[in-house]
């Protein structure tokens, strides 16, 4: 059975090889499957490494530096969460700006800023641009790109190898064409490769503004910074470190936040950016809020106490996240290693596993399994207007479920990748 | 020397009294004085209130409606905190948007998202229109007119008098000019007049939507829709009831938020908007955001548990804030009551007391209060562009000083105010 290889079968083969699956497809379809591999958020096991955030104040809301937290002021957070913040993005304190709760959020307002007031001040806003393009390695995260498609920036793909982007297409392209104004990156465990940039490639990118347009901004979303599954793991350069060395401070804005670490959706967003950078962000966040939850950042910084303390933190998820994973990998090393109905990376943290299938296929298996109430990222959606043109990526996301349950899904996904594999070798 | 009447006095009493009140000018100069009546934010009496927000989960972050508060999903908030709210807005739960900490922003992506992209969909943004303008009820409140002034919305004042907005100016404005495309309105315990809109302003406010061009909304900031001093407080008539009635449904967004009620930063915000409204919101927010802090959420229906316990909370507040009050009104109808060097309105709830000097005497005050170290909001600050046309009007805040601060300061006040009418009559 584990002989898989539309390639050298021939059609008779081919014909008992679907009857075989098909059957086995039937039977999966009967089991009355309810499961879920689409979304990239943590499990309840993960959640509740944070549930004595609540109470954690112990009816102290005055923070370290003094400030109370319960009242008005501060646009760009506690001093005490920028320093623990500081640490995760490798940046410094000053640097730092602490959100809301949504990093998506801090990415869309610095964007709509450079988009409709500029970051550079008067006469630099990218809307008064004849066009404004922007890089997108791909495969990558479809929130980066349904933000660029809103605000009416045309998205250009670029391809990814193991070191991230592939840099000589993207300095050519930035020295041929003005008009491109950034790039967005997810520079460790790479959503969805999990592919971590290369020292190189960091200080490649950390140039890019010497060879850019005026106004040209990266978008460092280091959403996964400490989001390892194995202590060996890929360990990212520091970019401000290598923007500093380049003299391009202002040409990258690195992101992350606490989502995937405390709370989903009730955690901090922060933000790393070169004094004129947060000067313009302070600018018109100053018109636009009241300043962030202070009190959930005292209940963070509490939760912590130091660096060392988040870092420890993070060895919990990736001990609950592990088996996860693992289970997603055996399964496909089991049943493609030995043939290439199918290729994938083995990402070393993050919270993805992506896949590819024969040119083609992608949309045929999602369909397929979502016949059997397997619900897998439909195909396409990690690539600028959700085009995949081999339409061969599919995004894996074996955080929420439990390990019995992504065993099962991965099963079904085996059955639909050989079934559509061998359809198309029948064609 | 409560007899002050700088009118009937001549020339050698003006000059007497100038002296008498330049040397408890100096007096109080040299006391040293260090107090500030600028913020509407609450004292820390007020947010010990909350204190028990804090640890008010008990562990339990599950809402009783089964959505487990510390993961992603849910973009416009919680049912339980729907409920709440609406009643606090005097709306319907399916109308409520829970949005993140600040109504203010809230406000700013209602208006940004009409802007950019026009609530009523494709074809409907201002920014598409020749000019775009809004009424601006006078004196108001300086973070809705900064708004506009970001977004390039020309402000146009329009008078208040004891029922609010002068309506029949409002509606004749919107007849006259098709350019005019929505209003500001603080409608119970106005910022910072303290007004409340009388039941015919509010239902003549629902029907401009029938009067007016495409594309307008009135911004119905019921920022103290509960925010009582006394118990016989005027009660706001419900817009959104109203609205019903006109059929204007799409032309009024009310929006509230905890701020002064639970923590100023870490509190909610809501809105409450037509099914129309609320889509247009939702789909943008969708692409700016994950969601709202959901566990905020749950702590704040925790914490009040219903309408009848958000309500018995506010009348803690009112028992703190209405000795400051009183101490301000104490003053001013001391040494002001006899004669028209000032005049003032006295609220009923909010968070202010607006005074108007004699015109042309506003700044004077105020930078004479400098010299005291008695820090006063700038002057002008209530009005579009910081412009006051009489210079008249000061916005006294109470809240955060103790009652001892707000006696010494208001003494200060009328040192300040005399002095500036008496160097008035001898120009």
């Amino acid at each position: 059975m584990n002989a898989f290889n539309v390639n050298a079968a021939d059609r008779d083969t081919l014909q008992n090889m679907q009857q075989e699956l098909q059957q086995q497809f039937d039977a999966l379809k009967s089991a009355g499957l309810n499961l879920d591999l689409t979304r990239g958020k943590p499990g309840s096991e993960q959640l509740d490494l944070s549930d004595k955030m609540d109470g954690i104040l112990n009816g102290i809301y005055k923070s370290e530096s003094g400030i109370d937290t319960r009242n008005y002021g501060g646009l760009d957070g506690l001093p005490e969460a920028k320093a623990l913040f500081s640490a995760a993005l490798n940046s410094q304190p000053e640097n730092i700006l602490i959100g809301g709760n949504s990093s998506l959020t801090l990415m869309y307002q610095t964007m709509l800023f450079a988009h409709l007031f500029g970051l550079d001040g008067p006469g630099t806003a990218w809307k008064d641009e004849k066009d404004v393009k922007f890089l997108c390695p791909v495969p990558g995260y479809d929130r980066h790109f349904s933000i660029c498609e809103e605000l009416g920036i045309t998205m250009i793909p670029v391809a990814m190898d193991d070191n991230g982007p592939v840099m000589d297409d993207v300095e050519a392209m930035i020295k041929a064409d003005p008009a491109i104004k950034g790039m967005w990156c997810v520079p460790r465990f790479s959503n969805p490769t999990g592919v971590t940039y290369s020292d190189e490639t960091v200080d490649r990118i950390a140039q890019l503004g010497n060879i850019s347009s005026d106004n040209f901004r990266v978008f460092w979303d280091n959403a996964y910074a400490l989001h390892i599954l194995e202590n060996n793991a890929p360990v990212l350069a520091a970019i401000s470190a290598a923007c500093a060395k380049h003299g391009t401070e202002n040409s990258v804005i690195e992101f992350g936040s606490t989502s995937k670490i405390t709370f989903a959706g009730a955690g901090l967003a922060y933000m790393s950016a070169s004094t004129s950078n947060l000067k313009a962000m302070k600018k018109h966040l100053g018109i636009s809020s009241i300043g962030p939850d202070k009190v959930n950042q005292l209940r963070h910084v509490n939760f912590f106490t130091d660096f060392a303390g988040l870092k420890s933190h993070m060895d919990k998820h990736a001990a609950i996240l592990k088996p996860r994973f693992d289970i997603v990998l055996n399964i496909l090393n089991e049943y493609f290693s030995d043939n290439d109905a199918l290729t994938w990376a083995t990402p070393k943290g993050g919270y993805f596993v992506s896949v590819d299938t024969q040119p083609g296929l992608a949309k045929r298996v999602v369909a397929l399994a979502g016949e059997l109430n397997v619900k897998l990222t439909p195909a396409g959606a990690p690539f600028p207007y959700g085009k995949d043109p081999s339409d061969s990526n599919i995004r894996i996301a074996p955080s929420f479920p439990s390990v019995e349950e992504i065993e099962k899904a991965m099963q079904a996904f085996v059955v639909c990748v050989k079934l559509a594999s061998v359809e198309k070798a029948l064609k």
